[in-house]
């Protein structure tokens, strides 16, 4: 049999890994990823064959996985969603007979709104601040737009140390449009070891502890903190208890 | 043991469930939900006691649900994330001193998007068309603004009875800011049984295929199709192969 699947193992624990997923994995003959996320999933993947490398390294892995696939079964893992921000989209551009199989995860901000509460239950958009391959001009368009829209916005690579300075310009330019108390969720390693988040406000908002490894989320106009939970309504008109 | 479990069952087909959602619900002695996707998970609740509803019988559901957790383990399923259009916010809006995990699951985007390729790899957003809780002018300026800052745009909820016109209203908006020949994807019932697809461009669009299970996915500037794949492009410059 020869197949590649593209994989979405979710945040990182396999427990929020899909059945679907971890079935796939299990049959795979290699395996194929970042090497941080190929850690994450080592006691599904023991006596596999390997094929892991570091960052920027991503056309070489999947052409790699594509080739290899020709005679194997193939998994390549991303976190999160394969389909979002992930390897699902460079593999189907370079794919040619290849048999490829997409499984999604569940995306970080979905892993990281579980953590806090209910922040994303209204409209809402996941804008990346990485630069490597969007304008930041553009980037910046598409918050001032969100934040016009009243979307709830998860802001995925929030901070990197080549641009320091871009998630506090990000968030002034929220603020432009959000009431000084709309609620700023950071989570980092959401749903994985290492799990940690604080809740915020626009006004007091604190972007030192904001690392790759973090997704921010900014509530919209609705969005209230009630005791330390971050809840946006989807609109019921909640009745007095009978 | 008393605890009340949010839980995101994803798609509903089984696979596509994460462990820690499979896990909970096994452990848990009430079950409670709209009745459809009570259904879908009926493999996994032979013998637990099952409270089921109809539509917009959420808040019975819900306070039902806080109630019944004070002396049991009780499990709340939605379909898809339990925190994007789900029950999570409303049950943590009535929750008193109830112990709530909430717990997530793949969203019908993600599923959508992973039966007709990538679509979703660049920033998007998800915009429901219900009226129900949300006034119709300020769901079209969502869609306005999205089109304007170039997200792809995950429609929910795209199409009911009531509102037979608002789909087509909406994708004439966004044909506004999108060429002719952008990919909009209608997927019916994704990742689970009776699944469906078809690929449209903006032009050719006919929305009489779709209804309530339905997610529309229309795709950004740089979305094409490629044999029948749709690929919004995260932006690598993929080089000549070796």
């Amino acid at each position: 049999m020869s197949k590649l699947y593209v994989i979405g193992i979710g945040p990182g624990g396999l427990e929020h890994m899909s059945l679907r997923a971890k079935k796939a994995i299990e049959e795979s003959d290699i395996i194929v990823g970042y090497i941080k996320y190929i850690e994450m999933i080592k006691p599904l993947i023991q006596g596999k064959e390997i094929y892991a490398n570091g960052m920027r390294g991503e056309e070489d892995r999947c052409r790699e996985a594509l080739r290899l696939s020709k005679d194997k079964v193939v998994s390549v893992v991303s976190t999160g969603d394969s389909g979002i921000y992930g390897m699902a989209g460079l593999i189907l551009e370079l794919k040619k007979d290849e048999v490829v199989e997409v499984i999604p995860g569940i995306t970080a901000s979905s892993a990281a709104a579980a953590v806090v509460g209910a922040p994303l239950m209204h409209d809402n958009c996941n804008i990346s601040l990485s630069d490597l391959m969007t304008e930041y001009e553009a980037i910046k368009k598409r918050v001032e737009l969100a934040a016009q829209g009243d979307f709830v916005i998860s802001l995925y690579n929030p901070k990197s140390k080549g641009r320091p300075h871009y998630l506090r310009e990000c968030i002034d330019i929220i603020k432009k449009y959000r009431t000084e108390n709309t609620p700023v969720a950071v989570v980092r390693h959401a749903l994985r070891q290492g799990q940690e988040y604080t809740l915020f406000t626009l006004e007091n908002f604190d972007e030192s502890i904001v690392d790759m490894f973090s997704i921010v989320i900014v509530g919209n106009s609705k969005s209230f903190i009630k005791e330390g939970v971050f809840i946006t309504p989807r609109g019921y008109k909640v009745g007095k208890e009978q």
